[in-house]
């Protein structure tokens, strides 16, 4: 029985769970749920997953939700299949870190600059000056520590692509379209990472599946 | 070489990693990190962890930071110590979702309440009433899917104690000496499991670990 990814293409935790499967070569059919028609929050979508945010995930009898839930289970139960996205022991101790630290100081800025930047003008909202000025600060922030991490390490876990970059692919390449890019850009190292992580193939396959959609 | 956790006691992420320890019934040192005093914000501990948060870990020459990548490490590295805190294969999937759960869920709404309604009494600054009804609806609106999931499952993750579990005792024991406790109290699974889990044993160590500080 194929593997069941329930959601949207335009969400980016979607999209995550789209790049690990990509990347270990996994076939997978996609169910489209409409979120503008609320769809997320009612039956059948609240039975996959009761907090009714996408993506919601099947493999057979098993479901699960929360996107960096369904990652950690495509990484280590098909360990033997495409990239290695995990490691075992204490290298994966600091992979570990470095996923804690994409969920809990990168994303809810990225979430607040993808927002403002590149979901609003879409939508013909006006974009908050003064909200967009504290992230990008904070995200200069964080990105200064991962220049100095990026210079340990060839990737954020360890020197071999991880669930700790793979994380970040959607909401990275949300923000290399607008005017954070420059925040890359000025540090070398990151820019480098980020350069490095967006041309892998298996996220050039993500992005060509959304554009199916 | 004896583990060290570098922090405050009064903490929540910190005594967090003191419920791993103790349940694994693992010696530790504790490194005090006067957070008053900005201490956290400049050497040594910024070489510990340049988020400058609390806690950081070391166990011989490994250093994290990072509550819950601490937790895992802990859990896995030393898997055949004490309570076993993670499982193996599909089951650790289910136990991974409640873990993310726990981190995006619960946390940030427990976070507020919190603040607004154990840290800010006694710091003699005024609760905000608005956000105590926001984010008291919200809570309850969790513990709703958390009534159900503990209709299924003994504990949230699984019918054993893990991770997903230990990583709210600490906001949880803050939150039931508030008025918050109603939210609990008339839920009866999510009240049982509240009171199971904050009687174990090596919470009431850390809890007196605490008090020795």
């Amino acid at each position: 029985m194929v593997m069941k990814v329930h959601g949207s293409v335009l969400s980016p935790p979607v999209l995550r769970v789209f790049a690990a499967l990509c990347e270990k070569d996994l076939e997978f059919e996609f169910v489209f749920v409409e979120v503008k028609a609320g769809e997320h929050n009612k039956e059948p979508f609240l039975a996959l997953n009761p907090f009714g945010q996408i993506p919601a995930f099947e493999d057979g009898d098993l479901k699960l939700f929360e996107s960096r839930a369904i990652t950690q289970y495509i990484a280590h139960v098909y360990k033997d299949e495409g990239t290695p996205l995990v490691c075992e022991g204490k290298p994966m101790a600091t992979v570990s870190v470095w996923m804690e630290v994409e969920a809990h100081q990168f994303e809810p800025v990225a979430i607040k600059l993808q927002w403002e930047l590149a979901y609003k003008p879409k939508l013909g909202k006006v974009t908050d000056a003064a909200e967009v000025e504290e992230n990008e600060a904070k995200l200069a922030k964080v990105l200064d520590i991962y220049e100095a991490r990026l210079s340990q390490s060839k990737y954020l876990g360890c020197d071999c692509f991880t669930l700790a970059d793979l994380h970040h692919l959607p909401a990275l390449t949300n923000l290399m379209g607008t005017q954070v890019k420059k925040l890359f850009d000025t540090r070398p190292k990151v820019s480098a990472w980020a350069a490095d992580i967006m041309a892998r193939p298996a996220w050039a396959k993500v992005l060509a599946r959304k554009n199916q959609h």
